[in-house]
């Protein structure tokens, strides 16, 4: 059943009117329902990114909740506005492969909105949030029920996955999936399969930088030392205390990387 | 009726204890008020750039919203505090002219806020957000009646209107509105009185670009091509395909451009 | 007794997941809170910074209102976490001198907090925010009693608190406190104790400037000038008319200053 609650992920920015139309929008059909900003900082038109922001934090709220991401390259366009439910919850977007992380993560079921009376009357060539994604989500928070926005599809857009490419015995080539605000790199290798950097001795090879060391938290690392991490996110990442491990050495999304286990 | 929703846009960015001080204010007065930002990254001391904002924002709240606008070079001088009723909605605003898009485009009553009991017992001469408009939208909200607030006047200061200029039989003046987050330039030439773009031969000159190409969507242009859209906010818009308009043509708010129908 | 307001004032930025991701943890326990933002926006790892900030803000607020202060350079060593209460309103903050502002401005009481009944099960090492901050303050929140959260502590770090120094019979060495967003200078001389500036000459020497103009407000001051003012912070601020005072005189927080009374 879908809450009162809606979040919203966007790369509107917080300067111009964007966000704040799509949440009056949304309190002129529900006036009761709840909304919370994941981030309207977005990269632009980086349907990765976004699919990274929700990825991170869909689970942490409460089952029922509807997640609201709109960064959508093809607006205007043919491309379709969906609506997934997964694992309990509910998310509203373009298809454009953003919810791909939602996909993977969890058994899903997906429809493609076509009930133009959940919509807003006239629909611009350039602004959904407002005529489209907003109107869903407050339909949907006031109680239509799923079935009634379109059918469900098949055929949605979706990324494969980003997982780690394993290059020899011991050593695998992966990625930079997103630089956060404090310039920490998050990598694609996951926590929980690549423990073994734990244990035993390692070199991640990322850019110039050779790194051997996994710390437990940042405080037991010099200022300004570049090291490993098991962070927050699920994936490896590579910090510097108190400085920005990105421009430390060099690195951004999507930058390849190596790491050997020894 | 006032609504117990209260909008905010102001120029006190999102660093400083500013914004949060005047939700601070309104909870205390108001303790089930719910605040929505609209935007607090206004250009700094723009009156201009938060009349635009405004206007595209507040029709799509509910009737009685109650919309704060804090941009504010005056503060501290003779310059009056003003609650404004326009389309069934309500505006709490410094006497600057950030209000002209709203007289502009609805009847409207004006008052001048002059009853110190529905402000803080303490006015600094810096911080009018703080000790005067959001106790004033707060009171409102709590069921105070506008007149209370003070007597309704005429002298409101009020920009004229920024219609472009016809300086021949298909050729007009104009000027960029505003540069929005993702680098769109937004005209002053409303859709409605020049829909003939959507049927004729056009050029639109604007800075060195000559501009012949209106394109319905973003989708169907080149990335990086820049070509005019009819924007979702009711003016001819200059975009570019996943890149900033404003920076391939070189052009920010305030510079004149023209447009000739052919 | 705690009420379900919560505000939050982090460095986590606003573009990353991590502030949404602590509101989705807070009303997974507590549905009815009422989270308002302060700032996410804080200078990273800068302790001084939102003791600055939370200390401007939380007075604003209705007592009861529980302030979650999470800027925290030492998260995942052994750095407590801390519940504290001061002129009835709640903090919830790293034990590292983040709230010294807070135990200036009022008698308090600080606790460790240690059940781990109310934090996630699983805590990681580097987002103490969403497994220890934002829990103890929805716990707080739902009426869970200060007591249970962990015993009185006095042992909690405080920083000395940075008031000038006196020179000389009337002169007195200072600092810059912060920077605002508008480029405003806040030193740290209490407008109460330096009231003598308004009554006498003086000058006070920030970087290459030379300031010896008190002005009332903004508007009677020169486009472009830069003065002081008793600024809504409760400190003398160094600002210009429409400009940034901290470009012209090429100042930041910690540079020295002085203050001469004639």
């Amino acid at each position: 059943m879908p809450s009162g609650l809606i979040t919203l992920t966007t790369d509107f920015g917080q300067a111009d009117h964007f966000a704040g139309v799509m949440k009056g929008v949304i309190l002129g059909i529900a006036p009761r329902a709840r909304i919370v900003d994941i981030s309207h900082e977005v990269a632009p038109y980086n349907v990765t990114d976004a699919s990274f922001v929700i990825a991170q934090a869909w689970r942490y709220f409460p089952r029922g909740t509807i997640h609201v991401v709109v960064v959508d390259p093809g607006v205007g366009s043919s491309r379709r506005p969906l609506l997934a439910q997964a694992g309990g919850h509910f998310f509203v977007a373009p298809d454009n492969g953003v919810l791909s992380t939602i996909y993977e993560a969890s058994p899903h079921k997906v429809r493609a909105i076509t009930n133009s009376k959940l919509m807003r009357k006239e629909i611009s060539r350039t602004f959904h949030g407002r005529d489209v994604f907003a109107p869903a989500a407050a339909h949907l928070a006031s109680g239509v029920a799923p079935g009634r926005f379109g059918k469900p599809i098949r055929d949605y857009v979706r990324s494969w996955s980003i997982k780690p490419l394993r290059l020899g015995e011991q050593v695998w080539r992966g990625t930079i999936l997103k630089t956060d605000g404090f310039g920490n790199l998050i990598t694609n290798f996951q926590i929980d399969e690549f423990a073994g950097i734990k244990i035993r001795p390692f070199e991640l090879r990322a850019g110039a930088a050779r790194i051997r060391r996994l710390a437990v938290n940042y405080a037991e690392t010099e200022i300004g030392e570049v090291f490993v991490i098991a962070g927050s996110s699920g994936y490896v990442e590579i910090a510097a205390n108190q400085a920005s491990a990105a421009s430390r050495i060099g690195c951004i999304a999507g930058t390849a990387i190596e790491l050997e286990l020894f």
